[in-house]
């Protein structure tokens, strides 16, 4: 391992406060399957966020969190409208289809990972053709996996179209921390009050170990979930250790802090490379950035510190901060490529 | 909750030293999706173990191991021959029928949750008939759902018999370690060399917080398995964390005492049933027991330990000590339950 | 081939005002896909034997029908209990688990091929249970696969019993018209007057050449059955050809003959075998029998008539009479094994 | 129904030989599920036109070939490569994602409704990469959907490609025979010879009334495929019936001569369409033409033929011509034409 890692918010380790939490959880015998009195409280603790209507579920990874929140939006003959960076049209190996049982995803061309009501409209056909695979659910990403985040207006103007056509819009919030950090927002501003139905809330990325959530804000969408979550072998038997770590993140204001600081440290990235000369594909609103360096560079600033060539044509590299990233590790990374690039 | 639990070994929290391994592995970044150090290691100590030809794979819950290991075993149009007490069988919602795509799970009935090849010899056949699921794999719990043992030549002929007829011989061991205690022999002697294709190896009921494993020991069937895992959405990003705990628990032989433990506190139960009477559906090998009780002293037994009811029929009852029981748990519930009796 | 057979009656061929039918319909340009005129014809004769609410799609085979019109009653996470002799648990390789995705096809035990309400009863738990596959059909063959017959009431017990628990009613009608022959009564006497929700209607072995029918007696469950069956390949493009079969048998009252004329066969068949002592496994009710033979006159006899061994150990064949099988052909047969059994 | 129509080349019904073929089949009784005499001599006629070691077998419909043909060519991870306007991509309501239980069918836009090399090449990555779908076939069709043709040479570029990256080359041949009699060549001059691997050929568009099958030409993937169509619900129980309809076509020029009937008409409609000043999209190379017809004739023009709106936007409306296509069909549809351009 090189010294420093911008590599993915998933290579870093735990908040302290996670760990403490699950040692805490760690006391005597309690039910499982989420019948336990943690799950109960984190429950209350995603309410508290997301409002008192909100279903929540557990689930292990993003994508068991996507694909049981995708099934309790979409039949087999359904289709899932995303972007084509998604997750779950460029990330997990057909899981999507294989969960929805034929449903298909159907991903879009965006210049910045973003949907628009424009992109989504021409898919937006076909209904009650049994020929035709049936727009049944949007999926975006918040903030995207291109860094870039959607404005409440942008959802609501989303989610106002998918309901008019009697879609449902679905966000994979592997990092809906960084949206609302970013945004300045209350998660629910830019989520429940925007009409999402059902999002992923992604724990792991956020200063947790191992902790994803389905959040249904229709909790009508909810109402066999729990068969779609244990056939998909998506529920644990120990769930106290799960719910632990969402109360150590959202019971006080973690969440936000550990957003807040990997935001910032892009923020900082960003600022040092462009003193540097460096073209960005856009400016970072959340804790990812791209950038293009030139092609000699790479190789040698990996030695000092991972990251992921993103693009190997276009000599662009991808960028990420995590919750443990700190100015230290950045402005190490801009001196050593300022070094290199006078080199 | 009542002040005793005999309920169930997922009910247990987890061992501290499995919170210190995940304490010990939460340093700095590492990299993802089982490529980070502490997973080698800790593949290095299921191989000891099992032998070096094993090929290793973390999975989320027991179901998710169970599923992704059969996939691995059966085509769509195969069958899994199991016990009807199986959790295959039983507990998983469908979840193999699912996850196989159109595979069958042929349940047989048994007087005490193992198989043999005697029960398995009638489903042996329609070989190469199209009409017919082509009997692909044999899949047993060591150990059993009734907390009954299989002796090392009871495994390696059900092995030789599935081998024999092209079939792959899977075990279910969510309880591979009471197995292990109760038979006082090594893991590998009633698995790899008692001719098991392929194993889940719960972790989870053994003392850990959410650890379960894939353990191939015909490394052959691994080929695709990283295809299998990931697009079945078991595929941990912070893999670190699952590896860490199957080091607490095996480069050590705290697995080993944590079970044995647990099978001491069942005999020391049915040694304290029989005091008082009890019949009991047989002598326990491993961790649970099953036990007849007059039903009118259930319902208030269960006010001061939790356990669940197993066949209301017959009055009979499940008791599952953990790795966390104690004596003191086991004589209070007998005192409990002999005032009862005697009320 | 030996000059005659009692295989099957997907040995036989069409019969002749099948063949006109399709004549007939071979006129010009029509509407694809089930928008013809020809459809609309059939499906007002099937109304006119299940009454006006039926919903009625064609399908290419027994399977498909089967598999497709179970889709529209069970969940991925349900399960459908059928007798252990149902060709859907035993002779279609597991499409029913891969059509409903996940589902869970239960098969009872029982003495004639029939199931009762007191056979379902013990399956019948779990509700709720997340752990549990959810019982939410129950599928009965008429006539069975054993040459049975259920009575209107019998049919009427199994409906409400599973309208009791939630659950819906199918029947595997491969053999539906054999039924109605044995009870002398009209078919939707014993289907939509007893409670059946959907049935697969069988023209196939009734004297077409090619034409299944799914049956929604209960319209509400056709509600997405559109999409169903595309999506499962069972939609035939040049649907006028499938509804030309079925106006050549349900218009008049052709389908009735030719299972009359079957069935008749069968008891003259049966009698035959009486009168040489033969041991029946049960009085035929339809087109099928089960005779116990001596084991060595089997295969001379099967020199000159094909038929099948249905269970070697306990040398016992299936003989089926079709809708073309003849006097002479019974009489030949029985005179042929008459004379083996003197041998 | 309008006087004439061009809609679509399953609105035509059967050929008479067609008829006469399956009267002579239905004689006596038969092996059923394909071991019939017409199935094995069918299978011959296959064979001749498509080299000695094709597998053949029947199905029931174009998408059922062209999704049991994928299976056995795709795992669950894996994913096609198609034209965005291919069938399997457009109007199979998903039924390839649900067949292929995971597979992606990736969709590429292409000017003309052919892949070349060029296009393919950008999804041929992410290999042995367990988050990314794994490329492992190519699917086209021949004759295209819009109309084209490939010649041998650009199959064989394409089935190079392939084979380098250890894809298989699929050919959905819904209207193979038109490709024939486009190219003026045999049909294994553009299949096996060109190094195809697997194909579904039509019969139903080709004059058939219901007869599909999947000929591979690699025979070595055939090895599985008798259960992945049983249980895909492919398996036609009295399977003479498709058998002797593909006789009628292949053991003689049948085939060829209804294919060049439909390919000369739809040059004919061209000529007339030029002969008015009409623009299409390109010059028909088989039996389906696209044009752009001013948008006020098209609904009174529908009322004398029936034809589909391709693209309601650009007022392009698709004419096919059948194998029961006249040069009175074409030339009133002409006049007719004329008149309203004139009016």
């Amino acid at each position: 391992m090189p010294r420093r890692a911008l590599a993915s918010d998933n290579w870093a380790g735990a908040h302290p406060d996670v760990l403490a939490a699950l040692a805490e959880a760690n006391a005597g015998h309690a039910l499982a399957y989420g019948y336990d009195e943690w799950t109960e409280r984190a429950v209350g603790a995603f309410r508290a966020h997301f409002g008192e209507g909100a279903e929540v579920f557990w689930a292990f990874n993003g994508t068991g969190a996507n694909v049981t929140a995708l099934q309790a939006c979409v039949h087999r003959w359904g289709a899932v409208i995303c972007p084509e960076t998604a997750h779950i049209a460029t990330d997990e190996c057909g899981a999507p289809e294989r969960f929805l049982g034929g449903g298909r995803v159907l991903a879009v061309r965006t210049p910045d990972g973003k949907l628009t009501p424009e992109l989504v409209e021409p898919l937006l056909h076909g209904f009650g053709n049994e020929h035709h695979s049936q727009p049944e659910a949007v999926s975006i990403t918040q903030s995207t996996e291109l860094g870039t985040v959607y404005a409440p207006e942008e959802v609501r103007a989303l989610a106002e179209q998918a309901h008019a056509y009697g879609l449902r819009l679905h966000v994979d919030g592997a990092r809906l921390a960084n949206a609302a950090a970013s945004l300045g927002l209350p998660l629910r501003a830019f989520t429940t009050d925007a009409g999402v139905d059902v999002l992923s809330f992604g724990g792991t990325k956020n200063g947790a170990m191992l902790a994803e959530a389905v959040v249904f804000l229709d909790s009508a969408l909810a109402r066999d979930f729990r068969f779609i979550r244990k056939q998909s072998a998506q529920l644990a038997s120990k769930s106290r250790f799960i719910a632990a770590q969402f109360l150590a993140l959202l019971e006080g204001d973690l969440w936000l802090r550990l957003a807040e600081r990997s935001n910032a440290m892009a923020i900082r990235l960003a600022d040092g490379l462009r003193r540097l000369g460096v073209e960005l594909r856009q400016e970072p609103q959340a804790n990812e950035l791209f950038a293009i360096l030139p092609a000699e560079v790479i190789e040698p600033l990996q030695e000092t510190c991972a990251f992921y060539v993103w693009d190997e044509a276009r000599s662009e590299v991808r960028l990420v901060a995590s919750w443990d990233t700190t100015s230290d590790d950045v402005d190490g990374f801009i001196a050593e490529l300022g070094r290199l690039l006078r080199a």
